[in-house]
Parts: C-alpha cells; sequence; structure tokens
C-alpha cells in the first residue's frame, strides 16, 4: 500500500485517523511495556509506538527492528502523552500506535551513526557517502541547493533569459588551466576536451542572436586540486547583449538578491557597493576582500614623506609603498608572538615588519624611536589610536606591501574572532587589469580570459605598457570569497585578433584554437557580455558549510578519487585499444 | 545607450515616443525617397525608417547598411501609412524614424541567406552554426525548449522532487552501449567515464533517502551513430522512493500533460491507455505502436486452424503464426508495386508474403484459390472488408511474423498518407520481458538494465525459462517514439545478485563493477523505480522538427564531428603524455 503521509505531516488535526507511514528506524526506545520508534525519512520525523495489549504479535516483531531498517507502518494517530511531547518537531504532539508492520527492507549495523554530532573520518563518510547522506544536515544542503537552482532559473527565465544546453564533448583550448581530454573511437589521434566553462558557446549564442542566455552547468578542470576545488564544478553561467558593465552588475546584483532572500529570508540592501580592482588592493592586499574585518590597510606614503628613518627613506625613494594596519588591544601581544610574526611576514617575501605599541598615549618599542613626533602625531590622528592599539607596518615595493599587510589582516581577524559569521557582505570589484605578466611563461597573460575588452580601446593601445590597461571586468565577492566574476566581451574581430597577438599566441595557434570564433565575429557580433558564479561555493556560503564536499552529492577526493564507487579505475585492454591508444609504461 | 525597447514591443500605444532598438538588419528596401529596414531581433521584428529629409546624414549612412550588420537606432514611433500595415506582426502598424544611426558591428556577406525558406546542405549550416541559429523557426525550437526545461522542473519541484546534480566523471562499467573514457592524470592507467546515464547515482540518492530525485542531465553513449542520434543527449532522469509501477506512470502521465499544456497547448486526456508489451507486439509488430495509423496486425491462427492451404497448415503445426493486415484501397496496388513488396519481406526475413485482394465482394487472386469459402467468409467477417480492400498476409514464427507486419504496416502508412500529423497518441507499453537472450554473446541480457525488478520474485524465478520473466518496467511512447522508459529497481542485495548471475556477470566483476551498490543495498535501501525522458527527442516531437539536430544548439554530426569548431581534434603530445598514454600507430 502506498504511504497517505510522509514523516513530518501528521498533526493533533489527525488524530483517530487511519495512516500509513514509510521511514527508516532512526531510533528505538524499549520501555519494555512499549517500544517507541522514531521513523524517519527526508520530511522529518515521526513517533509510533508498539503496544503489545493492543497486538502482541506485532510488538514482538518490533523487539527485532533495528536502526535503519525501512519499515511500512500502518496505524492510528494518537494524542502523545503530556510528558513525552515534543516542540521541537511538526509532528510532536502526536504519536501513531502500530497495527500493521511490514519490514521493507533490513540493514546491516551502519559503520557510523546516522546522527549530526559524530566526527567521523571523511574517507569513510565518502566510502558510504549513502549513509552520510542521509544526515539531517548533509540533506538540508542539497534541499536548499535544490532551492537555489529553481529560483535562480526562475528569475533568469522570468527576465528572457533562455536556457540553452552547450557541448560537453568540445575542442580542447587549454588556456589557463588543463581540459580534460576524451580521446574519440570514430576520429584516431583525436581528442575532445570537456568545457573548462562555456565561454565561447555562450558569445557563439549571442552572435547567434539569442540576447539572453543562461545555464546551470557542469564545468572540468584538470588541476592539482587544492582544498575545495573539485575536478567537475557547477556554474551559474549567463551572458547578455547589448549590454554594458553596469547592466551585468545590476542584472546579477538582483539575481543574488533574489537567491539570498528567497533561499534563506536574508535581505542584501541594493545596491551592492563597487570599489575598483586598485583600491581593493591598497586596502585589503587582495581583489576579495571581506569587509567584515572591522580595519584595513593604510597607505603610509604621504605621512612619512619626510622620515628620516633609513627603512622608510629608502622605500620613498624607491617608489616603494609604506602601508599599516591597526590592531585594536594588539599590545597584549607577546614579543614572541611579535616575532613569529616578522618572521612570518619575511617567508611571505617582506623584507620586515615594523610594529609600534600604542599605550598610555605614547608609541613604545618597535620603531617608535625612529620616528618624529610630527610623524607620531600624524599616525595617531590617522590610526584614530586608542590605548592599547598595536601598529603593523610594512614598507616595501607596491606588490609586496598591500599583499602581506592584506593576509596579516585575515589571520588577525580569524585569531581574534573579529568576523561576525551571521554577516554577508557583498562587495562589486571592477576595473581590473587586462593582463598580467607571467615570469613563468614570460609573456602577458589574461587576467580574466582573453575575450574581456578592455575599458578604452584604441588602435594602439597594445603599444605601451600593457599592464596598465583596464578591463570591463568585475567579479562579485561574498565575506572574502569570489563568487562570481565575468567581463564585457570583445565583439570586434581585430581587436580580438590584436589581444591574440598580445598574449603571444600566434596567428596560425589562433586560427587553428579559436579560428571558428574570430570567424564568427565577421558576421554582425553583437556587443555582449556576462558573468559566471561559481554555485558550489555559493551554496557553501549559504549553507555556512564547512567543505564544499558537504554541498556536492557525490564529491572527489583532493586526489580527484571517489572513494565509493572507486573512480577513476582500470578498464579492459580493449577499451583502450578502441580508442587508438597504448598505456606508457607506468 | 540602452535600448528601451526590443524588437516585438512596439504598438500603437507607443506613437510619438523616442526610443532607442538594438538588432540585425533583416532586409532593406531602398525606395530612393525612403529607405525601410526591418531591424531583428529574437523577440521580433520592427521596420525602421531613414528619411533624407528629416536626416539627410543619416539616410546617406543608411546608404550603406548591408544584411545582418548591427544597429543601434533612436528615433521617433509613428504610424505606419495604410498601405503598409503588416498584421502578421506585432509591430505591424508602426515604424521608427530613425534620427540616430550607430553601427555596432558589420558584416561579411553570410554565406546562406537567414531566412526560413531556403534549402541548404546541413553541412555549411553546421560549419556556420551562429547564423543558422538566427532563423527564427530554429529559435523556437530553443525559445520553446527552454520553456519546456522550466515547466518541467517547476511541476517536479512543486511535487516534493529535489534536483540533485550526479558526477560526470564516473566509473567506467560498461553493459550495453561503449562508455566514454578520460584518461586521469594523477592516477596513471586510470580512467573515468562519462555516464550513459545516472542510473547507479539515483538508486544511491534513494538509499541516502531523498525521496524524490530529478535531473535535467547530459548523458553519453560512445555509439556509432544511426540518424537521431547523439554522443551526448539529454534527460529528464526522476527516480521515486516507496513506488509501485503505477505511481511511477501516474506521476510521469502527469508530467507529459503539463509539458503539453504549457508548452503547445495541447491537452493530453488523462489515463494514458496502457497495452502490455504482448499485446502491442501483436497487434504493431513492436513496442512502440504508432496508433495514429487506423489499421493494425491481426492474429489467424484460429481463423486458419483447419486450413488445408500447406503453407498455413505447415505453420499451425509447427505452432508459429499467421497474421494479416488489411490496406483500405489496397487492389489499386500494381502487381509490379506487391511484388517489390514480397521481395522486400523476403529480405527483411519471412518466407514470403501472401496477399489476397477483396473486389466486388470476391477474393481475387495470391492465395485465393488455396482457401475455403468458409475460410473467405470468416476473413471478410474479421477484417470488416470493403470493396477495394487489400489483405496481406504472412504466416512463420511468432518472432518473425509481427515484426515483419509491423514494418509493412509503417511503410504503408507512410506512403499513403495515413498518419494525422496534428496527432499526439500517447500510450503506456508495460510488462516488457526482463532478459532477452542475446545470440552474439550467448548469454541473457537485461532488456532494460539489470537493475530492473522482476513483476513476480520467488528464490527460483531464475531456474526456468528466464525469458518469459516479466520485468516492471515501463516505456511511454508517443507517436511511434519512444520518449520515456524506466523501471522498479531492485532493492535487494540477494536478487540484485541473482540477476547479475543470470547475465553472467561472474561475482568477481560484479564487485567490481557494482561492489559499491551491493554495498548499498545492504544498509536499508527503500522500495525505488525511476523514468528517464528522452528530453531530444521530446522537444524534436513538439517542435515537429525534423531532425534531432535542429533541438541542439550546438550538434555533431553521424560521425561524432563537431564542424563548426572542429572538435574532436588533435591535441600537443604534451598533453597525451601527462596522460600516460601514448597514440598507437594508426
Amino acid at each position: 500500500m502506498r504511504r497517505t503521509y510522509t514523516c513530518n505531516e501528521l498533526t493533533l488535526k489527525n488524530i483517530g485517523e487511519d495512516v500509513v507511514l514509510n521511514g527508516w528506524v532512526h531510533s528505538k526506545r524499549d520501555h519494555g511495556s512499549l517500544i517507541f520508534i522514531d521513523l524517519r525519512d527526508r520530511y522529518g520525523l515521526t513517533q509510533i509506538v508498539f503496544n503489545p495489549e493492543t497486538n502482541k504479535n506485532i510488538y514482538m516483531q518490533a523487539k527485532e527492528l533495528r536502526s535503519e531498517y525501512v519499515l511500512e507502518i500502518h496505524g492510528k494517530v494518537e494524542t502523545r502523552p503530556q510528558e513525552s511531547l515534543n516542540n521541537a518537531i511538526k509532528t510532536g504532539e502526536i504519536e501513531v500506535e502500530v497495527k500493521d508492520l511490514i519490514v521493507l527492507n533490513k540493514s546491516k549495523t551502519t559503520p557510523f551513526e546516522i546522527s549530526e554530532d559524530n566526527e567521523i573520518k571523511e574517507e569513510l563518510r565518502l566510502t558510504y557517502r549513502y549513509l552520510d547522506l542521509r544526515k539531517k544536515k548533509l540533506q538540508n544542503n542539497f534541499i536548499l541547493r535544490s532551492k537555489v537552482n529553481q529560483i535562480t532559473r526562475n528569475f533568469l527565465y522570468n527576465n528572457d533569459f533562455l536556457e540553452i544546453e552547450t557541448p560537453i564533448l568540445m575542442k580542447s583550448t587549454p588556456e589557463g588551466a588543463r581540459d580534460f581530454l576524451v580521446p574519440s573511437r570514430n576520429h584516431p589521434g583525436k581528442f575532445y576536451a570537456l568545457p573548462q566553462s562555456p565561454q565561447t558557446y555562450k558569445q557563439l549564442l549571442m552572435i547567434a542572436g539569442f540576447d539572453q542566455y543562461f545555464q546551470i552547468v557542469k564545468c572540468f578542470r584538470d588541476e592539482d586540486l587544492r582544498k575545495d576545488r573539485q575536478p567537475e564544478f557547477t556554474q551559474i553561467d549567463i551572458e547578455m547583449s547589448f549590454v554594458e558593465v553596469d547592466d551585468v552588475i545590476d542584472m546579477a546584483s538582483k539575481l543574488i538578491c533574489e537567491i539570498f532572500e528567497k533561499s534563506i529570508g536574508y535581505k542584501i540592501k541594493l545596491p551592492i557597493e563597487e570599489i575598483s580592482y586598485k583600491e581593493a588592493f591598497e586596502r585589503f592586499g587582495n581583489d576579495k576582500p571581506d569587509l567584515r574585518i572591522p580595519f584595513e590597510i593604510v597607505t603610509l606614503n604621504e605621512l612619512f614623506k619626510n622620515s628620516e628613518f633609513m627603512v622608510f627613506k629608502e622605500t620613498i625613494k624607491n617608489k616603494g609603498s609604506i602601508a599599516g594596519i591597526k590592531i585594536k588591544g594588539g599590545v597584549s601581544f607577546t614579543r614572541k608572538k611579535i616575532d613569529l610574526m616578522i618572521e612570518d611576514a619575511k617567508n611571505k617575501g617582506a623584507k620586515g615588519l615594523a610594529y609600534l605599541k600604542f599605550k598610555d598615549g605614547n608609541f613604545e618599542t618597535g620603531i617608535s624611536k625612529f620616528l618624529s613626533s610630527d610623524e607620531k602625531d600624524s599616525l595617531k590622528r590617522k590610526f584614530e589610536l586608542d590605548d592599547g592599539d598595536l601598529l603593523l607596518l610594512v614598507a616595501d615595493s607596491y606588490n609586496v606591501v598591500y599583499p602581506i599587510l592584506g593576509e596579516i589582516r585575515l589571520e588577525i581577524a580569524n585569531e581574534l574572532n573579529l568576523i561576525n559569521e551571521n554577516e554577508y557582505n557583498f562587495l562589486w570589484v571592477v576595473d581590473f587589469p587586462l593582463l598580467e605578466f607571467s615570469e613563468e611563461e614570460n609573456r602577458f597573460v589574461a587576467r580574466h580570459h582573453p575575450f574581456t575588452q578592455p575599458k578604452l580601446y584604441s588602435e594602439n593601445i597594445f603599444d605601451e605598457s600593457p599592464e596598465n590597461i583596464i578591463a570591463k571586468a568585475y567579479d562579485l565577492v561574498l565575506n572574502g570569497n569570489e563568487i562570481a566574476g565575468g567581463s564585457i566581451r570583445i565583439h570586434q574581430k581585430k581587436l580580438q585578433e590584436r589581444m591574440f597577438e598580445i598574449l603571444k599566441i600566434s596567428k596560425k595557434e589562433a586560427e587553428q584554437k579559436f579560428g571558428f570564433l574570430l570567424n564568427a565575429l565577421q558576421y554582425g557580433a553583437p556587443p555582449h557580455g556576462g558573468i559566471a558564479f561559481g554555485l558550489d561555493r555559493l551554496i557553501m556560503l549559504l549553507t555556512k558549510a564547512k567543505s564544499i564536499r558537504d554541498v556536492i552529492a557525490f564529491p572527489k577526493t583532493n586526489s580527484a578519487y571517489s572513494l565509493m564507487e572507486g573512480a577513476p579505475s582500470y578498464v579492459v585492454d580493449n577499451q583502450i585499444n578502441d580508442l587508438h591508444l597504448k598505456l606508457k609504461n607506468i
């Protein structure tokens, strides 16, 4: 028979009703005279009772029931006795007295309990993923993820975006990360690649005139995995025609607003603040600042422009940077702790880390003896110093000073618990550099990707200091995490060719890899741009999950291995042979 | 500046308004005194007018405009002159007099015109896919596809299904079709496979207690392609716990009902008829009957049980089948045509094809002289013969007679245009055989897949005539196409092991390939079942597209090649090397 209710439905309204329930034995309490079982399904729990006086036979069967058995029960809804009311759950005022019991399936003893509060090795959890996923907390992550998907698609669809599927078997055009390859059986020696993103396809959809596109889509990167990276990940992928930076930012802001409000009831105040890459770098030391941390980096070049302190003097002379951060109450840091921080700063590439303790209205220790009283006064004012504050200063080249202070800022904030975990802080970072020089490859590489449009375009834009070119690129940052990134794309063939040139992609290579795109740009490509949200990361932040693996149903380990089914695995020689391949001696 | 309207919005209500439009030059008519352009975007067309008296300069620029140029125009909405009203389009009563023109991008002459009625070689269309996709008809296919996706997900989500993503990089467990393989860089000599379906994952989600799952998901098969097959295809994938055949059929019927009503306004009458596989086979010769064809196969064993005609007599004796179809007005078939049909039937494996013409109340030619008048009378009544009808009869073994008559039925129906193309005929085929014997592999293979539950289970079910076991499997058929298929799955470890055994999958192989599933079945697996819709096929039928490639944005050819970007392609040796592989000498 079919269940008539799930395990999260019955209330006092159902008293006296005959019902059928399905579920798992979540817990069992044998009180001798009565047996109580919490029957569990995805929706909730319902207490069922076996009473020997009502039905001795079924009561005896219930004695044999064990955790995770799957049951079908028939019974009558009764009021719970006063002393066992449970307001924490929806069905907490009722129980079902069982009149008929069918064991749909048994369960061996599970390798770990299906409860929230056990600390189990992740390897075991991943091996028995189907059991791990029975935990309420994990289930809730996927219930929320499913909800976010619907909210996202409905919002975009209702705003005239079309969902269009792009191929998974595509052409290998690695630029940056490594492609996963798929050998072709029909075309010996040739390979497909799995998409790192549907970038070129979505641009072609704009050229085809689809105007507004979206897709929640799997992407793939064969990278050496870091924490919280997966070989396959999911993007909310979006592209729009006839737009500029502001249009995409506006649309994406509304989307994230909708997601947060409808999924967890959190209202984001629009518009979301925008700051330039340069400002983010100089105030927070990176391009994804966490604004929940209540202090930031302060540039001190102006303040120390006449400093007699040799280190600062030299720095000013060499057009370097001097900057610092204030740690409230930091004077309590021990000498040992400060020495460790100095050591750490040096390991990170700084020549040193200067400090100043502010106590009883005066600067103490550190470099205070090298500073003039004017400089001290200025510092006091600039940092609004209070008794007990500690200043940490770095003087070095521009590209060294800020990232180091940025890292120290994050570390201190975590150490001193300065971050409000209940706050969601959003920020747009805009005006990224178009290019950055890769020492390793001895060439400029695209900071975003080679299809990004420069902010101001002229014929000779690339002739001098390409590193200074600003891109029409933007990132959405949430609590120090990049959750979305995008750009306005190049829609002019000539500019795209120039871009490949500056990246030292030869004409031949450009033609071979991206000829189809260059071709398409000749036939009436509209101005267009877009954005992609990292969905896994976003869900992780929404659910406050500790790991990205807690929001992916069947994740891989850091070595891209699936412990549950054992993938990748060896295959039979025939399969390899049919692909015109041989294994190398390994 | 941003557009203020799309090209399908302006009506008489907007007269006098200053507007900004973006779009492509769809067509241009230079009347000397005035230039008219139909400006096109995804939404529609708007007529824009360049008048030298209003602005000579812009009029001169307009002279240079060519097809597929991308424009931004500023202008004022005016009423169209009476003689150029166009009721066929929404904007047909207005035109926009252009006051400012910006050419956003130019276009070379396209290799084919962006119009509906040109017959272009598909190769050219696929090479310039981004131009082909500009055609209204194709665009409409994708607009409908996007809509169907939303209808589907909203229906399922609102019915408590969770959308959960399953991995694309999975374990290779080929059974039936060939897997696409992905070599692992981190695990030398090992491979991932792309999923042929998320079958095992969705079962594990049920074991994890997610209760109801869905996903619109890409699947992959490395097959030698036939017409209307693609190496990657999309499924609406569904799984439910605590259900039986009727529950899945009921839910899937409601889903398809919702899709047809909300996407194209077609109401399907529920419940959808169900017939057994056996009945489908004997009445229509296959498992996906097209009921729009107004005649079916009639079994004549009873009628001819005492026949003196040697062929029939022998057939009855050998427990074969005699069956026939009636073709209304078929007496007009020429002798030559009938000879061709006989030849064709023989090529299809029949020993022959008998025929009878019914004319002026009498049987003529063919085998009429071998039949008794009783038999003739019975035939008349059985087929309700009218003057001019033709009977085609086959006598042979059971497995030969019906498929051949089924094929002839389809051919004749197409030839004589007997199919109402505006009708959507739905049908559930149920009670499929669980197994079929593969002569090639000399073993039983699963007709659906090895996880399908038999209808009646007993310990010794597999001991005698496995070919007679009925499965809890069901297909949804639309106009002779299987559009969905599913089954109730095995949730008992023992039965699953017995199933692998009967399929001659050794214990070791079963453990190696499916050990994780067998394991999972021990820990409280609920009864469960599901279904998957072939989305590409479904959209093709909804849009009446001629090819599956017309509903896939970037399809591959029959040799699994993408003509647009050239995929698969050669990759650099390094890439292959890193995967611990060598190309074989090809």
